[in-house]
């Protein structure tokens, strides 16, 4: 006898599907397109031989407790050498703030699951971080999302709304932001909008979850205090900072970390208990070692060089082939790893995007990006992945399939 | 201004604890404790230089795909050896039926988040495995218990039960069970016991979990079919299958699978995208050797030998310092690495165990492994991680501070 398990399945999951952005890389296999689809950072910045010389150190002196269950909340070592690496960042803050996380993701997850039920709101900017949506996702809460603007979030729209879902009595649980170089528009928060919104925080009671994935791939202008920070010096608790290294050093890691108040940690600490225990210990030597045995601010440092190159050959060759008169109009991020097309109001990225293929460049339709009510006029782009040369080919791409519906 | 974060968790999580046994391990940082609380392999047991070479072969060919991004159902090499490990043991499925999971740990998360409301109905022996109640415990369900017998799940009280819930319209959503050494207990479900299950299944229509994280450590008797098995012989699919890597190779690797039908697959592939996206690469690499690298099979007959000699040396020592008249009982584990002390029902445990520690010898209550109503006067012990020699003095520890209370 067959079973039928659908029926059977918890209803916030029951119809889930994880990333739309997987299910578009599925097209991608003809080796002769250029994607500018993927969230990857260049291999050309992996520290290869870092990794086999920590591994070779790691070996010699921990084999059997590499290969043993290790503390839920993440290796000693490296809990310190994080904290270490965010008081560069003026963030100070102890061990009893801080659990690893298994990447980036699972820091979103266990913020999902820590704070929300279904019908739950969850205030956001638009365009927010596909990711967020879909890690929040499994527990089915609205987004409300405001439209971004040139120097992040538009706080006066959120205050609107604040007053809007406090009148309906449905605050939010907390604002959700990436305040540098977003994923996907790669806009950044300008300090005065960054305090603007603890103030929202403050006054409404709704805290704000900080995601920084990229804050050290800075490629110009000057570094803007985090939220943390800012929420430190006021003497708050009101933000939680989400951090990865899949960016910084190498995904495939899998290590990232979650900063905040003790109960918020403490109980985030548990869920990962529950989830999968502990973050496997050779991985967290992995991101020790990049962070301490290796010279990490050159390392940094050649990342921004490698990324800005990328960032700058591509804004040049989009404004040789599309003039303003084209009405194709993209931001000019500071850092990070993604920027965002915008196009005139007729063109549905959705159906581009498979032209686009058969012109063989990929880019993610902007609709991914969306909590709620998605817009269709836009594309993601990433930078960081493809060469300088592919980059200028994939824009003459891009041009020969957008021109024909300008 | 402080918030008041404890009133913005979600229902499901306000309350979560983790794992009691983290807890109870904390008190064992006394290095002269010899600790039969945990749930370790030996390391004497752990392929190190299999580690080492696996690790060198691995960079030498894929370094960049370690460090990258892999895919979320798991790395294909991956899943065609365990779809062949599983062919060893008569369970022959497709990659459709696979998802490699983060930790057995993981599995169970995966399967709780995919078919568990709150107040939803699992039922369970008693005791059961502790990870499961704390894994299915973030989404509320009621677990029933039926009590465990020498040969297995209650067959006659599960039909009981369901007959019941099956009256109150809150049939169970699944039963959940350890047919091999069952953790804690070390009992083994007999076949016969497995088809009356599968028939349970069948006639109810509710689906069996089957965890078997101990499975290929047998150390006497026949193996007894998989449930899988024996529902894949009734032409069924009413069952899923929950393994882990971490007590045959080592737990530090953090690599486990869970298989079933294709619509149970594909939607725990998808929240595991949404939770951690993917199983890191060298991980998996790693747990690749071990399956195929290496002579699998003597590895696995090592690991018998060598545990099977430390349970013995524990089974005898207790018959020596408890002889029946004491009314202290214990199971006689085919395999696996646990097993059951029963005392008296005026004896608890929880007391016991503070006793216990200031004689140097450490259990965990077995209070910790009910879903519901939990007995007080049994102990979980774990015989492979310490030495034979020490197993013995920590009997006659135990003995000390027992037979006082006798």
């Amino acid at each position: 006898m067959k079973a039928d398990w659908r029926s059977r399945f918890a209803e916030n999951v029951r119809d889930y599907q994880g990333y739309p952005i997987g299910k578009t890389i599925q097209y991608l296999t003809d080796p002769e397109i250029i994607s500018l689809a993927g969230g990857l950072p260049s291999p050309k910045v992996f520290q290869r031989t870092e990794l086999r010389l920590a591994t070779e150190r790691a070996f010699d002196r921990d084999i059997d407790r590499i290969m043993q269950y290790s503390p839920i909340p993440g290796e000693a070592t490296l809990v310190d050498a994080v904290l270490r690496f965010l008081e560069r960042d003026n963030i100070t803050i102890g061990r009893d703030n801080i659990v690893i996380t298994t990447s980036g993701q699972h820091g979103l997850d266990l913020t999902g699951r820590l704070f929300l039920e279904p019908d739950d709101v969850v205030l956001v900017d638009r365009p927010t971080f596909a990711g967020a949506v879909v890690a929040f996702g499994m527990q089915r809460p609205r987004f409300i999302g405001v439209n971004i603007e040139d120097d992040g979030s538009d706080v006066i729209g959120m205050r609107q709304q604040l007053e809007r879902l406090g009148r309906k009595g449905t605050p939010p649980k907390f604002i959700y932001v990436v305040p540098d170089f977003q994923n996907p528009s790669g806009i950044t928060i300008s300090i005065a909008k960054r305090e603007a919104l603890l103030d929202l925080s403050y006054e409404f009671d709704v805290p704000i979850v900080e995601d920084s994935p990229y804050r050290d791939l800075r490629y110009s202008g000057e570094t803007i205090p985090a939220i943390f920070t800012l929420d430190q010096r006021r003497d708050g608790d009101h933000v939680i900072g989400l951090y990865t290294f899949s960016k910084l050093f190498c995904p495939g890691m899998r290590v990232g970390f979650n900063i905040g108040p003790p109960e918020v940690v403490t109980r985030m600490t548990h869920i990962k208990e529950g989830n999968i225990l502990n973050t496997p210990k050779w991985n967290q030597d992995m991101c020790l070692a990049f962070l301490e045995d290796m010279d990490l601010e050159q390392h940094l440092e050649n990342c921004r060089s490698y990324y800005r190159e990328k960032l700058d050959v591509f804004l040049e060759t989009m404004a040789e082939y599309f003039p303003p008169e084209t009405g194709v109009s993209w931001t000019r991020p500071e850092g990070g790893l993604f920027l965002w097309v915008s196009l005139p109001p007729h063109i549905d990225t959705d159906e581009l995007f498979f032209e686009a293929i058969e012109h063989k460049v990929a880019f993610v339709p902007g609709e991914q990006f969306y909590g709620e009510n998605p817009e269709h006029n836009h594309m993601r782009i990433n930078f960081s992945f493809v060469s300088k040369e592919q980059l200028a080919i994939a824009v003459g791409r891009l041009a020969d399939c957008i021109k024909k519906r300008l």
